[in-house]
């Protein structure tokens, strides 16, 4: 971590100048008096105006250059220790928002003394982080679990999913979910499906740079989360990350339709097949889809997932043993990415249909990402339509993973199961409206 | 199919007015005499101006109707019957270009007695498809096998790569490949290795829409890779489809960066990780990347692969059992997608541990397709690392198990085949050059 870590411009030069250092102890002379404090890194907008000290009072405040006469650094070296801090005094009438952590970087820590990264988990905490938060909502944050993002399997999700739908009894505006970027699509999905129709947002965000990193996407993204979830007009199940890789805009995704498309850009994350839900600027919302449904309404949760579900990406030569040694796993369904329309070769499109034939449940999506699986076309389609193999029109492959152990989660099986995929649940799928 | 397939605009008024349809025997009168022929499908640049008749000799002839005054059906309904011809006198000086068919449906053709869609495997055949191909070079068409893409195997690469390299041998200036687009993507990469070096460029080429129908990619696609193979100043494995949905350029993607990402658009394929090799428009060439390499020099094809090599996706929940059942089919490497960076569980990472100590070969590539694997950033990146998984940057994972099934083919082994497998074999890879 650099000296004057998320400092730039004028200001980076100005504490260049004065000899000055994060975690020391700053004085700064201005026109209306003299202010000192402990000199922290800058989070958001790191716009090369303003220098940020934490106060004795353990309020952070920000000072415009234009106003400083001077500065002097009064001791050297102590970092700034970020020991829990009384809330700020919550504005009564400030929506609620339940901020769940599960173990992902977004809203973790350095703490100065140790170099520990560690996660925030009280209100004070996160708010020493991303101060802006104490003028957007009252947020009570919770870790569920520490689990990186990896590891994260589908008892997690019911966790989570269980841990939501409780805040909407409680009265929340809205649930915040930090969680590493990693997994994070497969979630969300998972999440959709659990908590289709709650009556209030739940938005999952993330990080590509943690934030204790000058580069760091944390802020905005946790910024604009917690926004939404406690403001917006719409509900449902959403993944907030970077618009593009400057420092300023927010995207919305819908659960159902968002993917990790890259290993480390800001905006490593694409909705697929659909336009964006949201975005989200320095002004708020800048645009909102139509369609999403509105706060309110009665709500079942549905928090249980069957893991029994496998996942097998065909390649060309693949094993038809692959899907026999999925079936020996356990696997009470498959998702197939086939290559195409749908499409796998003659030995695996074989063993498929002797695994339905013994009682297994198979879907097709595409390992092609865009556009849709139609059996219909082609003779190798059709013969897997006849051996039962269900097409999953555009529904993402993770998504379909994620809804066929929910589908199995509720207790359905057989051509209730079939029908339940196949059809729409959250956004997932769409109807076919265009024959190319 | 229409009846006035592939007409538009006046044209396809003109004839409407005049009752004809595909297949009939029309009259048209001229300013300079009159032409009478069996009415064609129009397959390439559809423009609403010409009205294309086959004449007796064979040949067809596009008429532009500025210069027709009336038209009359002389016979109806008997579709023109696309009986061998005897190839259109060849131009010495003309280039010579392999055309090798492998079953998919570009180059086929509707019998119009049958209605049997088949592969046009003589010179003749092809032309009568796509006229262009008698100005651009001197074509030999050879049907080298007739496999839907889907169940295209390494055997298939091998025997295409061999009779690729025989051809080079044989003095052709060029190799185009017709493919059908499931596994275009698999198999571009496969000849990308067997063939690296190779002194002519070889232009695998397919199409979104088969080329009996009027919006067909086919013909456009084809002349662009014939063009490319006969007079491209560059050599080495491209594949050429379509660049956008407007049917006026072709993308030339490298062998070893492109992927299908699209089930049905004309325009599917993409170049991931690299600008595109060359754009043909219809001037010809528009655009051509830097550092291709040049035609000739020497070159020892490596026509070989071994199959024994899985591909897995990771995803939650995904049982450490998956890595042992690839090994007891047989699996001598596996290609991982991972998560993000290139992560998997605990679990699955334990398993892949265990199967590199028994000798097994574990690669590491991402299921966001885009970025590059960084194994270093984690503490579940450094773990795989020191379990012996070998990270592969930037390289798409399906060209990761075209790759590992060569590597294995050249009888390497060990420490060798790691080394391959990281170096950059077909530009496949490249060097990091930006940290994010």
């Amino acid at each position: 971590m650099g000296e004057l870590s998320g400092y730039r411009g004028d200001a980076l030069k100005f504490l260049k100048d004065a000899g000055a250092s994060i975690g020391d102890v700053v004085e700064l002379r201005t026109g209306w008096g003299t202010v000192s404090g402990t000199l922290v890194p800058r989070y958001l907008y790191g716009d090369g105006e303003h220098v940020v000290l934490k106060l004795k009072s353990g309020y952070n405040v920000g000072l415009s250059l234009s106003g400083v006469k001077d500065a002097r650094v009064v001791s050297k070296g102590e970092k700034p220790s970020f020991a829990p801090l009384p809330p700020p005094k919550s504005a009564g009438g400030l929506p609620k928002v339940l901020i769940l952590g599960t173990g992902g970087t977004i809203a973790s820590r350095v703490d100065y003394r140790t170099g520990a990264v560690r996660p925030a988990s009280t209100a004070a905490e996160l708010h020493a982080l991303v101060p802006e938060l104490s003028g957007i909502a009252r947020v009570q944050p919770e870790v569920v679990f520490e689990v990186f993002s990896e590891n994260m399997a589908p008892a997690h999700w019911a966790k989570l999913a269980r841990r939501a739908a409780r805040g909407a009894d409680e009265g929340f505006d809205g649930v915040v979910i930090t969680h590493g970027t990693d997994t994070l699509g497969y979630t969300a999905a998972a999440l959709s499906f659990a908590l289709a129709g709650a009556p209030i947002p739940v938005i999952l965000v993330g990080s590509q740079r943690s934030s204790d990193r000058p580069s760091s996407d944390a802020p905005l993204n946790l910024v604009a989360a917690v926004t939404v979830a406690a403001t917006a007009h719409f509900s449902g199940v959403y993944v907030a990350m970077h618009l593009n890789e400057s420092d300023d805009k927010v995207a919305f995704h819908r659960g159902t339709r968002v993917r990790k498309d890259h290993t480390s850009r800001r905006d490593a994350f694409e909705s697929i097949g659909v336009p964006l839900a949201a975005v989200f600027g320095r002004d708020g919302l800048e645009f909102v889809a139509e369609g999403l449904p509105p706060r309110g309404g009665k709500f079942r949760p549905r928090p249980k997932f069957d893991p029994r579900v496998a996942l097998l990406k065909f390649y060309p030569s693949m094993p038809a043993g692959a899907v026999r040694g999925a079936s020996r796993l356990g696997a009470r369904a498959l998702v197939i990415e086939g290559t195409g329309l749908g499409h796998v070769s003659k030995e695996v499109a074989g063993e498929l249909g002797r695994f339905v034939k013994a009682g297994g449940l198979a879907f097709m999506a595409s390992q092609c990402i865009r556009g849709r699986v139609d059996l219909s076309v082609y003779d190798t389609g059709r013969d897997l339509l006849h051996a039962g193999v269900v097409p999953l029109g555009d529904m993402l492959p993770e998504t379909a993973l994620a809804k066929a152990m929910w589908v199995l989660g509720t207790g359905a099986s057989g051509k209730r199961a079939k029908e339940m995929m196949a059809a729409d649940v959250a956004g997932e799928t769409t109807a076919r409206t265009f024959p190319g």
